[in-house]
């Protein structure tokens, strides 16, 4: 049976979350750090923005549904945190921020604002899309490569977990092996 | 094919390395913090407790190895960070801090541990066994849970990767799908 | 959504099924063919057992308990088969055939028959244990060792089904990723 | 490490063969039995078909490459098995079979043959694609919708091999994660 670590128990959610073993992947494969900014769209419930600004120097969330902020400001107020600004906005209009460490997507045709995810991106920070479907995997992959992204890594996280008893050590039966592949590219040095 | 997050690249390693793939689930489901207090056992490579120092307020970190530790110093010069000690130690002889949110233990036997680990934890805080072989999962549990201990939680992280191009999208034919068991567990509010 | 072949789906089940996916990787992995005697014990529902005699030249299924006898002599009608007898008795004790193919195993401490197993089998034949829990792998490989068995393998079969459809092609979210571990080994040639 | 089943080490093959794996899933998903008749292309070398002609009572193996007819007959002489023809020819164009219960499918563009395919089989019988990438899931899947065959299903098998010892059980380091995606599908019922 799926177990949320602690801080997500407390948390509203709209009906889709990023699982924490999504989060997992994306702070190790991006190497994120304490000193990292953020931008993250769409926010959700804002499980992702929030775990990360939990662990980075300032996160700054886009969705272009107030609804959808609302819960996320809650969950805000819930982990007692203040390095975040929800914004309501659509990021394939505009980014406002710069020198940014690492953009995160999730939402359907996220591919159309990596033209402006390249532009607020440091040299050498990370773009990562969360996307369910192979067939948006696809599309962001050929966007990255035409915008000239660079190292583009696409992968799936599957974290099982197990019974562990006297007598009888096995994995769980049923359990999540799909949420969304993860595409992660990098902006290259000039 | 398994690509380094780029941080990593220029890493030093002695044999065996905890990769990325068990970074992100150990960050992830230890609720883990910029403000986290974390100690680390045996030091290895220093790429687990060098990663969670990038995220957090300071690791301590020991190995009853020097010459693990002087490997995992050079690493430490070459990220250039500064918020973690590297300790000449035995963590199931004595461990010096106190109120530490994160223990994570890595080596054989490491249940043997476990007393010391809880006595130096916050309320609340997180141990984290990685262990590759089930038999050590067993033990780890089982003191866990003569000790006390709440939540216990394994499981096992599959990183998968795709390759991506114009016509043929699919998993890459071979890949890692074992490293290590992680075994979670908190200690209980009094 | 697991979909069960059409077979499956009108016959009768006591709790415990042995499911496709691992009928599959028993045949491919002991080389049956419609030649081969197949003795197999403990029988329950019959799934196992009635899906080789479809295959095989004949099956001898033993079980402890007539009441799951009666459900697999249900199942065998309505398959319409009759190269297959099911036998009450154990298999601990006892196995009458002789110069068997194959042996399949599932049922607690199936270990314990592997002195007689090794006496049916035609040299070069296969005995598969069906195994839930890890405890149970080990006690039955070290068995099998110590009575000479050959070319030990165990393995855990993972079937994971798709969503295709015009845009959203993806794997199911949820799904069974643990029946039980199928051990095999092959008695030696003298 | 993986371990070939004892018929398939003797067995001479081109660069591509159907593994273990997926045959027994084919097998058990398709509920193939002793009086099965099989049309398979293309041959290669013949794994698939030579497997399924011993399990079934005749396999019609097609293939466009005369060289890899002759790599696959050397295989039928190897095992000593008479119920299969091998047939220079293209199963896009025309299949001579009649009243078939299965035909199996690996080649690019195999979608392809699916008209022909139905007009072969058996009401009730079964197709599968063997299709190493998503985009031939895709096309297969919508050619099967189209062509008006019943229950798509669409599966990829993933078989982990375990080091089982005294002290260190554990899953294989690294393994075979991919080769293809299984699509099967029903020719309806008038």
């Amino acid at each position: 049976m799926y177990i949320y670590p602690h801080i997500y128990r407390k948390l509203k959610r709209v009906p889709q979350v990023v699982l924490p073993k999504d989060i997992g992947t994306i702070v190790a494969y991006t190497c994120l750090s304490k000193d990292s900014i953020v931008v993250d769209a769409g926010t959700g419930s804002g499980w992702l923005a929030l775990s990360l600004a939990r662990l980075c120097k300032h996160v700054y969330s886009y969705d272009i549904r107030e609804d959808f902020i609302e819960v996320a400001k809650k969950n805000k107020e819930i982990l007692g945190i203040d390095n975040i600004d929800f914004k309501h906005g659509d990021v394939r209009k505009k980014i406002d921020e710069k020198n940014v460490d690492l953009v995160t997507l999730d939402f359907p045709g996220s591919e159309k604002a990596l033209k402006n995810v390249k532009k607020v991106l440091k040299e050498g920070g990370y773009v990562v899309g969360y996307l369910p479907h192979m067939e948006q995997v696809k599309a962001f992959v050929a966007k990255l490569e035409a915008l000239g992204f660079e190292e583009p890594y696409v992968v799936e996280t599957i974290v099982r977990d197990f019974l562990v008893r006297k007598e009888g050590m096995r994995p769980t039966n049923k359990g999540i092996w799909h949420t969304a592949y993860l595409a992660f590219a990098r902006k290259p040095h000039s």
